[in-house]
């Protein structure tokens, strides 16, 4: 059984209170309200050491705005505003103070840049590894949120950003490739350092173009998969359209591999995923005109159909298997 | 330095948007709003194999209840309704789904029981063992709230249940203690099966009686001391009045120990710590009369001074040093 079967196992019967209860389990946050004119959004992530980070390849200060920012790209996904943080640390007997003190002061800095609260936690030591779960609640006007559900047959699909620095930086730190030194340490920056999209995605909500969003965390071809499989919808992607970064089409060059399979599948890139009905392309890409507050590619539509096909550079159609990083070995 | 120096040290500088915070890191719970007539209660607590439970010391259905309650517990002692709860879960390479899918249910057991949805969550490998976030939102009635904040001199101490059952239990269950089967059977399930006093709590706070509360995680004395350094205040405690249970009054007879260092300091009782001004105490008392929701037992009360003193049996009074599960070394 794979994460996400066991995730769908799980989440039937857990509304025991549905008043004020919009979205459960199933999306980038759950949704709940309308308190005032406003729902909250909250999300939860762990980062587990030897599985989502190696300590001594990530500073522990870069280790902490990560713990934050994928925290905050949850909320970002659904085009919502972060309030309050909540951190939970297992700590290994080993660790000095002194990482401590850095990783709250990555936290501190991502939220405080974001105008984000940390407003508690729990602290306990750990018999082996450091595991950190940080829990972020958010709040958006309750008719502007975006959810996986929601896109339909015609849209097209919008990227934030270009894609696969995150997986490439990743294969640098691995020493599973390598590259000259700025370029190393861009795509690494890229892997440690993400930016959670929090005011593309607010823009993106409030102008109420879009009808469907996700953020890019476990890879281009398994986050669209989300959003097709919620919205009941196939996608058409077209891999000539999928951005890439020029840091990665260097190093492909280089490292003579094909850079549209990072893109396609790496992960970690933390983009928004967005979909936009045909009769709004034109007014959704003229807020994105002059490149704030970020660049939008289109790289595909959906269908009517079942599953991804992607269109090569030849022209041929391809059908994809959904994939990208699966917790659980499958049985 | 201990866990609690650290997070003090951690906890400055943690408000980026004090709009609508009404208490951050230092509660049992955060606490935001306004919202209409209600406040929000956040908590969030880890569980880390080997630190909080050993696999094959408790069934997995009760691991998770008790994972729920402990939780729910922090949401009793600001006397508050929990609504929706959040849960990660690092999973080792070995864990069977039969085991994941009998910790779920353990879980929604709880999380039926009080009304409380399960609305999100987390899941990941884990290269060693099993670790457990969960992160607990709550209501309550914005002027009902009660905090560690807010005793005073000459108010009174209550409990709501009796204590030292769990660490009797802990006892039992690490073989340091042995006990005849029923007697042992029932202070196990005092450690395993943990009930978080969720009425009690909303029936203290409903009162308008109580000026501080707190739910007895780490053991009596420490949690005392909690409400004592928040509330700038001393207490004074009567050795003979903190309530035993029969059944750890009996194991103590039959092992030749002293019950109350187990009651004073043993932790995990989850029962509720509350102080009532004297004028406030015949009123209090008498919601309580006749046992429901629970009993409450007067076990001293507030002093101007710092610190913890006892009254032991023979009258003399001892000055304690508040102690209680420490998850760091101290240097």
């Amino acid at each position: 059984m794979g994460e996400f079967a066991f995730i769908r196992s799980v989440q039937e019967g857990c509304h025991f209170s549905p008043k004020k209860l919009i979205k459960g389990i199933g999306d980038d946050c759950a949704v709940i309200g309308p308190y005032e004119d406003r729902v909250f959004l909250i999300s939860t992530d762990l980062l587990v050491e030897n599985i989502h980070f190696v300590l001594g390849k990530i500073q522990p200060e870069h280790l902490g705005e990560k713990a934050a920012a994928v925290n905050l790209s949850d909320i970002a996904a659904m085009g919502g505003t972060p309030l309050h943080l909540f951190m939970s640390l297992a700590i290994p007997p080993a660790t000095e103070v002194v990482f401590l003190h850095s990783l709250y002061r990555g936290i501190k800095t991502m939220c405080r840049r974001h105008g984000t609260n940390i407003l508690g936690g729990d602290t306990s030591a750990s018999p082996n590894g450091l595991t950190i779960n940080i829990t972020v609640m958010g709040e958006a006007q309750g008719d502007e949120v975006l959810f996986r559900q929601g896109a339909k047959e015609g849209d097209k699909i919008y990227v934030t950003g270009t894609l696969g620095d995150s997986a490439a930086g990743l294969k640098l730190i691995k020493g599973e490739l390598s590259a000259p030194a700025p370029l190393a340490f861009a795509l690494k920056k890229a892997h440690n350092r993400p930016v959670p999209q929090l005011e593309a995605g607010r823009v993106i909500a409030q102008s109420r173009w879009a009808s469907a969003m996700i953020d890019v965390s476990d890879g281009l071809l398994s986050d669209l998969g989300h959003i097709c499989e919620a919205s009941g919808v196939g996608a058409l992607l077209f891999k000539s359209k999928v951005p890439l970064s020029e840091n990665l089409k260097a190093m492909a060059r280089a490292g003579n591999f094909d850079p549209y399979e990072l893109a396609l599948s790496g992960g970690e890139d933390y983009q928004l995923l967005v979909t936009v009905p045909g009769e709004n392309t034109a007014q959704f890409e003229k807020i994105f005109q002059g490149g704030s507050p970020c660049r939008v590619y289109c790289l595909g539509e959906i269908t009517g159909g079942k599953g991804i096909q992607i269109v090569r550079h030849d022209g041929v159609r391809e059908t994809m298997k959904v994939s990208g990083f699966n917790h659980f070995k499958e049985a």
